[in-house]
């Protein structure tokens, strides 16, 4: 199954450039050309957000179950006034000491387990940034070149990153350093999930090894979200991350999607399956859309690094960023927001199954928290994914004021990624509206 | 001169980890490890900034003749304003449509001549990521992978953008498909600087070919910066483009550091040559530190790439950035900033000029507007560049209150970027400074 190809995740579900414009969509492409990638046939002109709700500009209200970056709630006020004192105070560079940003540093360094060693911390601006370094770290320790990745996965928008992002792309092929293979779930290797996805990645280390390259790094999303978002059984990556270490190339989990307190069970997505990351990447809800992000990293690695090639990163850590951080740390802290995601996904999980057992157009659920899977078939087999349907399902969803994307190799799995504040009202609320689009 | 081992540029007047650490270095270090760029050997403890004017944490007030992206001053009300507002109503992506990112796009656009072309933005977090997908779009429609670059450029942070930056390089060769070559100055040229510069960059394209590759893009920073800044001849890069137009290669503007009026002849750096960029990337100034950037291209470039390759950019393009860019744009124009840069600028100059003439230490005064650029010398030959009287200098001004920093293959030219809204009073201050550490 290595190389095969798969749907270019940014065209599910996307508005097709053929079909009828209005005025803001003729304008919108005016302005961003072939790189507009609005949502939905009839885009949405969006005017304002609150907590779980967006609103458009005719007035109706959308309970947000697709976007992730704002995970302690749409135009968030903590968020709003620790940008707003800090904007107004002091926006520099790292070049300077400013204190908040150790401060952030330091909060954001005691969410990782101590024994992980992993004592630096380099903020970028995007996941993208970060993935861009993570890997050239992993490419300097190791003297390696080889990337291992999910035959799905989506890890940034960077030259270097593209190349291992299978499912941003769609007219070229892998290169000849990245092997691309199943993600870790049953229907890809059957019941010893963890035994068969190493076997995969040793094989693919082989592959790589008889292209004359030597693997840098496994690189996973922790929740594979791109591949249709597959979290359990708890564990199942121990053996990979092993197989992976035997071969001297590093493992780096990418909590760009999973992390911050997300998957319920852990603040990192990792922590669910008890591994080891040599360097982890972070991004998307880190300042609740503040663009910031960054990469966790053992100090060896940057070390080595950086004795080669300079890095600075204009905006990266700057003291505005750092409050934005901070406000988020704080809030899924003092709020709870990671029991609020374990017990609402747990509960939206169970209504779902509830629903699948009832429905023929759902053949699993899946996930952890608030990150959920739902995979859409073909009403005549639970064997037959339907693409097609999936954006039926997320029109008709939209017409119950519900937002909410697709995922998978071909884009036929649901996915939910509501804001971690979320009350049992809206998930009550989502529940319904799916129940009735798939006429229950 | 091509390969030349240039100085890497984070090296200049960086704090030295062997020295003593106060608590709050130590605490730095602990958390960013070896990417620790922190500027002086007893780094500067920020907590406020205003205006012109940093204020350490002893309360002394430094006059910003560093930093260039807080363009129209530190902690501007204006942009205060624009992100509170827009970040307690809406923060999300271009999946949407949201009035003000389209406001804004076309308030950017109405900045570039229409003759140019250039229709189509694509907004990105950093200067990084729009030099990253401006190579990928040139590659693509070229179909070459060369480029060319001056010989201390520095174009950004990602794998790709390190690839065409020799300042970043400390060990590390630059690749075969990247030339580097002299920027267009007389002191590498002679008088004939345009025509010496359009010969360099058709050896360069020769060489290129003799490696097999094809030229894709030549890549300059429109004041060249890193090099040492060399703005003058207005007009000398006409050849030079002509020559890459010829071999099938685009011309890349990278305006990260002249853009948004600050060589006070023009808003966009490249207007001063007369000359036509393909495609045109933004950065620094753009939101006066919220971290935004931008690419800015023909259609056709967009077209092609996005057939092949899907890019989003999750942070890239949210109302807060537009809200931001646009009060930049409106206080440059309703304040006239650029014309107060041409001003400001040709007295700094014409002072700096006459402190040239009588120091033994300053040999050459160069720039455009508030973008200059200072040769420290030997006092006993103009001819002989001094990077450690450069890095004194920059110590002595320190304890004048002032923040100013080094450029050049050596780090022997300072480098001035004040605020824009800069005030004749903080330009006399500044020289006065200058007089002094030079003994005057």
């Amino acid at each position: 199954m290595i190389d095969k190809k798969v749907r270019p995740i940014l065209e599910m579900n996307a508005f097709d450039k053929q079909c009828p414009q209005s005025d803001s969509v003729a304008r919108r492409i005016a302005n961003s050309g072939a790189s507009s990638v609005l949502f939905y046939r009839d885009p949405i002109e969006m005017v304002s957000a609150e907590g779980a709700w967006m609103t458009d500009i005719k007035g109706i209200r959308y309970l947000d179950f697709y976007n992730n970056v704002p995970c302690i709630g749409h135009s968030h006020p903590a968020v709003l006034e620790a940008v707003s004192k800090q904007i107004g105070t002091l926006n520099t560079n790292t070049r300077y000491i400013v204190p908040i940003v150790d401060e952030y540093l330091e909060a954001l360094k005691s969410t990782f387990p101590e024994a992980l060693n992993l004592t630096n911390i380099v903020l970028t601006c995007s996941g993208s940034e970060a993935n861009d370094l993570a890997m050239r770290l992993a490419c300097k320790h190791t003297q390696g070149t080889g990337f291992i990745v999910t035959e799905s996965a989506y890890h940034g928008n960077t030259a270097f990153v593209t190349q291992v992002s299978p499912s941003a792309l769609k007219n070229t092929k892998l290169p000849d350093h990245v092997i691309a293979i199943p993600p870790p779930a049953k229907k890809y290797y059957g019941e010893e999930v963890g035994q068969g996805f190493a076997n995969q990645v040793k094989a693919a280390i082989d592959q790589l090894n008889q292209r004359g390259i030597k693997v840098a790094a496994l690189l996973l999303d922790s929740v594979f979200s791109s591949d249709g978002v597959f979290t359990e059984p708890y564990g199942l990556l121990n053996k990979a991350i092993e197989v992976v270490h035997q071969a001297g190339g590093l493992y780096i989990a990418d909590e760009v999607q999973p992390g911050f307190a997300r998957t319920g069970t852990a603040f990192w997505g990792f922590q669910n399956h008890h591994v080891s990351p040599d360097i982890v990447t972070l991004g998307k809800p880190m300042g609740n859309g503040f663009p910031m992000a960054g990469v966790v990293t053992k100090s060896e690695y940057l070390d080595a690094f950086c004795a080669d090639v300079g890095y600075f990163n204009t905006f990266g850590g700057n003291p505005v960023a750092a409050a934005a951080g901070l406000a988020v740390l704080k809030e899924i802290q003092v709020n709870n927001l990671q029991e609020n995601a374990r017990v609402l996904g747990d509960y939206l999980k169970q209504q779902l199954q509830a629903i699948a057992e009832v429905s023929p157009h759902i053949s699993e659920v899946r996930g952890s928290g608030l990150f959920i899977g739902i995979d859409v078939c073909d009403s005549s087999s639970a064997q037959k994914p339907d693409a097609e349907f999936t954006v039926k399902m997320i029109d008709r969803l939209r017409d119950e004021n519900i937002l909410i994307g697709a995922a998978g190799p071909d884009g036929s799995t649901l996915k939910l990624r509501p804001t971690l504040c979320l009350t049992k009202e809206e998930a009550d609320y989502f529940i319904q509206a799916f129940a009735k689009v798939l006429g229950l």
